[in-house]
């Protein structure tokens, strides 16, 4: 189903030969209307690739007509040259359809530093506007994947009939502000650039936001919503939101899972906060220890692991009012020893680490996997 | 030589079952006077061990007799009972020693979490005080390895006939605020503490603050710095600051070699920064990317991994003008391709990435090691 769930969108997925082996790396999704709403959410990396470049400045006039996304490159640090071969390629995405570049976003995935070869994408971009269609979704999805081991989908279906559906690609580098990823979502509900922006915002700071699986912020990363109206329905703003959250959450959870080398997908729950803001930083300096990543790899309820990342935060808490239960066993009490480690089963993938800091009302979740030999192994041999 | 390299100390190692395998784990550092001036630097971590809320207190009084170390057990997220067992420690060397628990640093390093066997743990510090001699340097430096597979030690000659011993234990966990790591540094020389404290904090700033294995900070770090006057020397404070610099660097290196795991030594050199402050921050930065330390694990000079980890930081510069050099070759200019990367040899031991900001005069440099299967496996099975 994907981002051709919702009424109003064509989509493919086609190969042009970016990647070697001849898998799909061309993507393309366009919205026919009537409404071309759209909003944005890029990479916080200060080193930021072409097409996000390219597409932020698109998403400030609130209107997409298409967006071109290919695998096999990710066009970052590639300097003036780069930004080119982004303008071209939107060039050539607005020649085909008849339309404007400057509604054209970007989005690029793969090995950073590198040129896109232009020769093979433009007839790719050619070629997957020739086999647009309403059931491209699936498709378009394949093209963006890198190391991705599955597609990730999703959709929801919204109150008065409404659609919403997604894509998404990412596997390593997940991150601070956004998970190294490209994301797309669609909708034929009738919502008004300010308030899919607002929306998207809200959703990506719960959702992607809160994934880190190894603490590596992507100069790529691209969230976009596109609105094409043509369901007619103009929705309730709540149940709007709920709906965008959900399929957000849905490809977030996707990536997780599939995320480079990892056998264990680790939901850090941080309860007892000050502010929500504490949560979170509790959660990510959690999420990015090292040690405490090996440990549940080797399911080793090593709670000291925790409290020694707990303790290089600056969110409010004392060191002996803090509790920590791993799979629901409370094997840390007032910052030393609880109850009987031996019962802590860390057999299962899912792993829920709860830290309640005894400091207040506010609670988050923040989510990352282990670390593993085979993330290694993964990541020794990418480029090469 | 170690800590009983200079006059007035001696020190002893001995097994005292703390260890499963029969190991040293019980060390004891005595100033014999006539000064005991000493200064410490502990662990920014905010949960410590009791060994370092203890010590932290002694070291206030500027005075230091001696200094009992263990390995074994870390005395961390233990509780009040945790620091009554320290404190029964000092009491104790106090007693042999007829002198003040007041003046008696404890340092643990081990697991997390779980209590002393003090029952082993008072015997053989009895047996240490029994032990203690001239030449008692290496035996304590070996008795407070944990996953170290080497002692470390260090000493130099002071102008005018002083010296500077030290040694230190550390492998893992190595990371922001000192590396976890226990290290003792003695002189002959004739210095006041505020002055021992003076040199100590700058020589730690610019050597073991330097060093970031993993990422994660412990919670018993503790470099303590002991002067027994006993060779009648007071050194210049610039010529004692530079041989102080010296002891901490050499030991600091012998950690980052020793690192877990760790097939590469890494240093991240910054230069053109326009503070200190941001070249620490960004070669940090770069040396916490899990991504970037599979890659030079890998042999691959994948300098996209450093831009987008530079990109992280809120250091002053501008995209498009960072230059990065692997091994000496600039395989990327103005923030683009720059060298042919085939030029790259990442076969040595060790490997420089040199990061220009091109924004100012400043430089530091921040070390670092590969992420490995091995660091994996190891850190995967410490506790159980």
């Amino acid at each position: 189903m994907s981002v051709t769930a919702p009424l109003g969108f064509r989509a493919a997925g086609v190969a042009a030969g970016l990647k070697s082996h001849g898998a799909r790396d061309i993507a393309l999704v366009v919205n026919e209307g009537p409404s071309r709403a759209a909003a944005g959410v890029f990479t916080r990396n200060r080193v930021k690739a072409a097409p996000v470049l390219w597409s932020r400045q698109v998403l400030t006039g609130g209107r997409v007509k298409a967006v071109v996304l290919n695998s096999g490159g990710a066009n970052a640090c590639t300097g003036p040259a780069g930004f080119q071969d982004t303008h071209a390629t939107a060039e050539k995405v607005a020649d085909l359809l008849g339309d404007s570049a400057g509604e054209i976003a970007v989005c690029s995935t793969g090995l950073i530093g590198e040129r896109l070869p232009m020769d093979s994408l433009l007839p790719g971009v050619e070629a997957a506007a020739g086999q647009l269609s309403r059931d491209g979704g699936l498709a378009a999805a394949d093209a963006i994947r890198t190391t991705d081991t599955v597609t990730k989908i999703s959709f929801r279906r919204g109150d008065g009939g409404y659609m919403v559906g997604g894509m998404a690609k990412g596997a390593g580098m997940l991150a601070p502000a956004l998970a190294t990823m490209l994301c797309v979502v669609t909708t034929d509900a009738d919502v008004p650039a300010e308030e899919l922006d607002r929306v998207l915002r809200k959703a990506v700071a719960v959702t992607f936001d809160r994934l880190d699986t190894d603490g590596c912020m992507s100069t790529n990363d691209t969230v976009l919503l596109l609105a094409s109206g043509a369901a007619g329905v103009t929705p309730e703003p709540a149940e709007f939101e709920k709906k965008i959250t959900e399929v957000c959450a849905d490809l977030a959870r996707q990536l997780l899972v599939d995320a480079e080398g990892a056998t264990k997908a680790i939901a850090i729950e941080v309860v007892g906060a000050a502010t929500e803001d504490d949560a979170v930083e509790v959660g990510r300096a959690v999420a990015r220890s090292n040690l405490l990543k090996c440990a549940i790899h080797g399911e080793d309820p090593n709670w000291g692991r925790v409290l020694s990342a707990v303790g290089t935060t600056a969110a409010a808490f004392e060191p002996d009012r803090v509790n920590v239960a791993i799979n629901g066993i409370w094997i840390c009490r007032a910052g030393a020893a609880g109850d009987d480690r031996g019962k802590v089963d860390l057999r299962p993938r899912d792993v829920t680490i709860t830290i309640d800091l005894s400091a207040g009302p506010h609670t988050a979740t923040v989510h990352t996997t282990d670390l593993t030999a085979e993330y290694v192994h993964e990541n020794s041999a990418y480029s090469t």
